[in-house]
Parts: C-alpha cells; structure tokens; sequence
C-alpha cells in the first residue's frame, strides 16, 4: 500500500501578526485559538489519516526549536529548516526531495500551517479522496475552497468539469489559477459560482511532482538531485546551504501550477478559515454583547466591535469602537480594525529605528 | 519676625489618573510632568520663600513612605499621615495644630499638591504679599486664578472692592464662594469679569483660622485642642485616630470660607493648570505634527491627537485618533478622549470585580 506523507509549509513569518508574532515567536507557534499554536494544531488535525513520523514541517532554520516545542510528537528529523526563505515551490521542493530518500513512492499532502480548519471528518475524508485521485491518475490534486465573500487576499482557481468520488467530494478540472484579484473581479468571481479560493493545499506523488518540476524548475529539480543522497544524513544541513543560496524565488502557484493542465480541484466544504489579520479573530470567538471580541482580560465602558488580545495584563477600555487591540510582553498595538493590514508598516517604521530591534 | 508655614494638602487618591494613579501609588507621587513628581514640585517651587523644616505635607497615613520618597528633602515629622480622609476642613484643622504646637505666631500657606504651577516668581510674590495682608488684617487671603474658560470643574469666588499691595498684586475682596456651576452659569461667570476659579489655596494665620473654627466648626476646634499637646511626642498617632474618627468628613469652603466674611482674593496671574485628568497633559507638552502627546514610548502610523503614557512599553498606534492611552505595570487604560471623566467609573466597575484589587 502507498504511504501518505504530509508536508506542512510553516515558514512565514507572520508579519500581520505582529506585536505577538516576532522572528523569534513566529505566528504559527502563537496558542491564539483554541489554546493550541496553530502547528500543532495542523499536526493534530492529521490524526487518523497521517501519523507524526510521516509528517513533515518545512519552517526556517531559526524557528526550529520553538516549532519542535510546540510539536513535540514529530520526531527531529521531520523539521527540516531552510537557511532562508525561498518561497513555496523551494520549500515544496525540499519537502520532496525528503520524502522520496525515505520513500520514494509515497504520496504527499502540501498543507499550510496558518489556516483554521473545522469539520474534521470532513477534512481529512477530502484528503484521503484527493490522495486517491493523485495516485491513480498522475494528477495534481489542489483544494479549493467554496468563497464566502469576495476576498481580494486570496489567489483563486477557476473549475471546470466535475466528477464525484466514490465517497461524494466533489472534484473538478482545474481549468486556470488566477492571482488576487481586485475587488470588481472578486465580485464576479463570486457570482459565477466557478471560482474557488485557492487554500494553498495539494497532493501529489513524488513522481507526478518531479516530472512537473523537470519540466517547468530545472533549477529545482537539480537541488533535489544534488540533495537526495544526503537526506538524514549529517552533512545534509551544509548541502542545503549551498544549493539554496542557488535557486530562485518563487512560489509554487507561479512555478508549477499556473502552468500546469493535469491538475483537479477537490471542493473543501469544511470550515476553514486563513488566520490572515487580527481581525480575522472575530470568527473564532463569541463577541460579548457589545460585538466586542476580547480574548484574556479586557474590560470595558460604552465601548464596542473591538478586537483585543490581552493575556498577560488588563485592557480597560472607555468610549472606544473598531479598534485591534493587541498586549505583547513589553508592546501595545492600537489600530483602527480598517488598518490592520498596515501593521506591517509598522513594522517597516519600527525597523528603520535602531531601538525596537528587539521587539519585531 | 513672624515665620512663614506651607501646609500641602495631599490627602486625594487622584482615581482620575489610574491606572498609574492607584492606592498604592498615588496621583502626588508620579513624576508625569517635567520628569518631577507632583509632590516634589510643590515643595521644590517655595523654595526661597518657604524652607523644608517649615513645610508640611498632610497625607493618608498609608502613603507617608511613598511621600518622603518622593520628598527627600522634608523632615519625616512634617509628613503627617491622616488615619482616613475626612476632607480638607479636617487636614487644615489637624495641620493648623501642628503648626501651632510648634510656632503660635505662625502665618500658614496651604497649597495643594495636584496642581503645575509656572512664573514661579509671580508665584511666590502672590504668596509673600498675601501672608503681610493675612497677617495685618486678620482677613483670610485665598488666592483666585482668573479663568480661562467656562470650566464647570473649579468651584468659583465673586470679587468686589479692589486694592492693589506695595509690589503690585491685585487684591479684591470676596463676595462670595460658590460650588462647581453648570455649563450656562460658568459662561456667565466667565463674561461678567467678576468670578476668580477657587484655587484651593489659603493665607491664615493661626489665630483667624482657630478663631474661625471656633465660631464654624466646634468640633474641628475640640479635636484641635485635644491633639495640641501631644504634637510630636510618640504618641500623636493614636490620639489623633480617636479624634479624626468622631469629626465630621467636611471640605474647607464649605466649613468656613462660604460662612466667613473678611475673606480677601489675591488674583493670581502666574501659569496655573489643575491636572484633574489625563487629557490636561496635552497644556504641558509640546505635541508632534499630528497634534499627538507623546510621554514615552510611541510609534505612530496615521494617528492624530492622542495622548499617551508609555514609559516601559512601547505604545504602537495605526489610524487612530483622540484617544487617551495610558500604560500602568501591569494595565493599558485605552479611553475615547472625551470620555476621560469616566476613568472613575472604570475604577468604580473594577472594585466591583475581585480579581482587580491589585491594580487599584
């Protein structure tokens, strides 16, 4: 039987996350939701369908201590840590050229570390299908999930012919992958009922990947060849050095997807949700019954539909709307909740400025 | 020569300034402005007219190691701690005694510790011209700050009949002392010229102020007589808790000086600002070019008009406007800027809640 592999892509940083998300505290090892950091969170949800010894994180070479405390059940050797980032088709590359040292038939699942995913059951029976149509017919399976609003923060995948799985998910042609759109295109993309979010997940068999990598990423499928003997091995950590610093940047939509036919969209018709901003928080929490969501220990007057995160110490708020709100040990973020997507800028600001090194 | 007192009532709590103001820490003892405690700035701003050994400061009993802290420089008798506040009739009567016990000829400044005073020389020259008035006339001299607006906050005195000292102050009879006004009376008062802001601050000498105890406030003037011989001996502190418990809780204008008529208003022209509330910051610093006051540690993208106090954290703000964000140890206080008088209720909802004891 074909062993399935998964591959969890953990290596941004999590800017949009900042002030709880620093270099030294990515995102992905933040317990925002639900108590667990959202790795192991990832790692937990594979439960029944993928053991820890075939799953596999892909994160930067600095976070490999915090992730393996927030994952203890992975086994070392499965957190591999890039020199420095490459974007996804690198790391995807990476993660193959892994998986196939040790077991070159297996089948792998590409999945994210910084989504919410709900409907267990549901996800993984998607996988499982999508595992089974990735093996049989050479396809790249992607999952797509259903828009529920016409987000310009996600690429999408236009879907075509459909067909279903013995166990009723619902797979289609991809027929195009298209990059964020602007709103009037989100709209219509929204109407036409063809379009899916693109969740960043795949399937594939080693074999289907590297024969796409060939084709389209010479220069990555060469790393994977120079590469493949010294998995698990102690000198492999230099090697990677090397011929990472050689390969260029891109992500595996552009490399590979865009440019591929052979690829079936699963329809995801679990919850999910891509923890993108912190007012995306407001999905996963009851708001008290002023539209506030405050997560620790707020307290508050005349004050509504604002978003805090206060563990450590009290917010105490008066007279104060749509604001983020969010306690860091020695930083308050305050933004206007339409803002959020500038956090980043402050970080830029606060990098220009000798002093905050420390808390970014 | 007849020795010049100044007595600081410094009994308040200042709950308008928590969550930096706490019982622990109170108002007089934070360094906000010109990096000097409040405490330390009304005894440092006699200096030349009013030496340490003849300053007295009448706190709450449980502040009197964070006042010599803050006060160096004062003899530990002269902090004398109030078992419980029972307003400032009681604090004047108590501090009158101690001066008396020690100097009968004694002419008594009493001042307040909550207020920024500047043109320190206009000041004092108010003060010196008032003690020589209080001292000949056996009038009681308090001293009015001409208003600047319609505040509803400051009780107000109507002056009549004016004369001028040798050196040029302005002093004019009191008409009348009146309490805090409505919004459409304190305009009036501010149009007619003739309304001076009550200050707080009093010229007597020991003999107008007992004899009008006498004649106001038996029971102020029994408590007086009964603590007078045990001023300084060890056992001052508990005589004065069994006397302090059986007076009534009563503030000066009321007890005395809306009943007395030989009052006598000298118009004070120095820089005068009662900092009653964290938005009266904005007088004392220079804003940024968004209008922003800044103390502290603060980074802005977008923001305007905010007050903030940041002094071990850093307060990052985006595309937020007229707030007051204040950071105690262990609190963010984060309040619309013309909500400030609702701190009280803030601190008020947080007694109510066990779990918040610490902070206030």
């Amino acid at each position: 039987m074909t062993n399935i592999y998964a591959v969890i892509l953990a290596g941004g940083k999590g800017t949009r996350f900042w002030p709880l998300s620093t270099s030294k505290r990515p995102k992905q090892v933040l317990a925002i939701v639900g108590g667990k950091t959202l790795l192991s969170s990832s790692v937990d949800r594979l439960k029944g369908f993928v053991p820890p010894e075939r799953t596999i994180i892909i994160t930067s070479a600095e976070f490999i201590e915090s992730t393996q405390k927030a994952v203890p059940s992975l086994p070392r050797k499965n957190i591999i840590g890039e020199p420095f980032g490459r974007d996804t088709a690198a790391a995807c590359a990476l993660a193959m050229t892994i998986v196939k040292a040790r077991d070159p038939n297996g089948i792998v699942c590409i999945l994210t570390a910084d989504h919410v995913i709900g409907d267990l059951d549901v996800f993984t029976a998607t996988l499982r299908e999508g595992c089974k149509i990735a093996e049989g017919s050479g396809n790249i399976v992607t999952i797509g999930i259903n828009p529920s609003f016409p987000s310009t923060g996600f690429g999408y995948i236009k879907a075509g012919e459909k067909f279903k799985s013995a166990s009723g998910v619902l797979f289609q042609k991809a027929d195009k992958f298209v990059e964020k759109p602007d709103a009037a295109t989100a709209r219509r993309y929204l109407q036409s009922g063809d379009y899916y979010w693109n969740s960043g997940m795949f399937i594939w068999s080693i074999d289907t990947f590297q024969q796409a990598l060939k084709k389209l990423q010479p220069k990555l499928q060469k790393m994977s060849d120079k590469l493949l003997p010294h998995v698990d091995t102690p000198v492999f950590g230099s090697y990677l050095e090397k011929e990472y610093s050689k390969i260029p940047k891109i992500s595996v939509d552009y490399a590979i997807m865009e440019k591929m036919r052979s690829i079936v969209v699963a329809k995801g018709t679990f919850r999910w949700s891509d923890l993108g901003s912190w007012p995306a928080l407001e999905e996963h929490f009851e708001p008290d019954s002023n539209k506030n969501t405050f997560i620790g220990y707020c307290e508050q007057i005349d004050s509504s539909a604002n978003v805090v995160v206060s563990n450590e110490r009290l917010t105490a708020m008066i007279g104060v709307n749509d604001l983020v709100v969010v306690q860091a040990p020695e930083v308050t973020l305050i933004c206007s909740k339409n803002k959020a997507q500038d956090v980043k800028k402050m970080v830029e600001l606060l990098t220009a400025k000798n002093i905050y090194s420390h808390l970014l």
